[in-house]
């Protein structure tokens, strides 16, 4: 094996060796890879939240370092992603599961779906990823449409061909592993987008 | 000593006697309760990021309860805060300092001041608030001033006259501790409001 001087190009020989097309990754590393792909482009700035942890005890076996060695994880408040994408604040959560007929509303913590429903409020973008794992398919499906299956369903879940039917499609490839915005631009700017072509027209 | 049996009693008690109208209370903390109020009151939804942490290893004593006995600090590659007001996607970063006289630059990590300009470039309202202990004052800065600072002054600090003369004093109160999002109005939404104000009269 080559040495390459250059990590991230290891990762990626890695990546294209281990899991051809993205297939068998997680959804948080595919979508963690084509975050820092958007990022580089300048398409988008998202990030994943890192996960909060109730610290107890800290040891400082040297002046520099301090090694936590008492912590325990805590039930997180809001989504997992955020951050800004064409000028609109963008908030989503993402989760996979491997039934092959539903997806099970326990996936999600109820101040989730709080929290989702504040981002609207405030204007923000916010949405759902669901990854069907049997299926290796992901689809983007708008948080109005989740919260209102959230509360109103009388199942503890919803069936795959509900999301197939209400969401869109998530495009997997190699740069980005997920080509979310793709998705997110046909769906919350598609009418900006028409506007501004129109606008070169006439021009 | 009285043993509570609810821990956030104990603090709750603390913070009243120690900290009357917020003055001795540390910044992240101020900054903490005025989101929980600002959110309560819908105003904004604006949360603090967790610290981000590498775990390395969990103990599992129970079925339920996970335990992590090792893990570390890792460098933030964003700010501290972040959310929505407004419509628009809201970051920034808060610190606080001793110093009489200055606010040194190493308080930022250089992704941290990298990151402030990708919220820029992407459309965000992105500022610094720092805190100037000693005389119980803090300061909105914008980013775009914080980052010309960091990258063209020659002193590794700011002078305090200079923050003072640049930034836009933040009121302190009870509730909500500190009032930030009515400088985030005068600095970046007073055209908005003008224009709102103007609509109205013409109605």
């Amino acid at each position: 094996m080559i040495g390459y001087p250059n990590k991230k190009r290891t990762m990626v020989q890695n990546n294209v060796r281990d899991n051809y097309m993205g297939r068998g990754m997680s959804l948080e590393d595919d979508l963690n890879k084509s975050n820092a792909y958007y990022m580089e482009m300048k398409r988008a700035l998202i990030h994943k939240k890192p996960i909060p942890i109730q610290i107890v005890k800290v040891d400082y076996p040297q002046r520099s370092s301090a090694k936590i060695v008492e912590a325990y994880y805590k039930t997180p408040s809001t989504t997992d992603y955020n951050g800004i994408y064409r000028g609109k604040a963008i908030d989503f959560e993402a989760k996979e599961t491997k039934s092959k007929t539903s997806f099970p509303f326990k996936n999600f913590h109820p101040h989730q779906i709080k929290h989702l429903e504040q981002v609207l409020y405030h204007g923000g973008i916010g949405f759902v990823i669901i990854r069907f794992s049997y299926y290796d398919e992901t689809y983007l499906i708008d948080a109005k449409f989740m919260i209102d299956a959230y509360y109103h369903y009388e199942k503890k879940s919803i069936p795959y061909e509900t999301i197939k039917n209400n969401g869109s499609f998530i495009r997997q490839g190699l740069t980005p592993r997920l080509a979310y915005l793709d998705n997110v631009d046909e769906c919350y700017f598609k009418e900006d987008d028409n506007n501004e072509s129109k606008t070169e027209k006439i021009k």
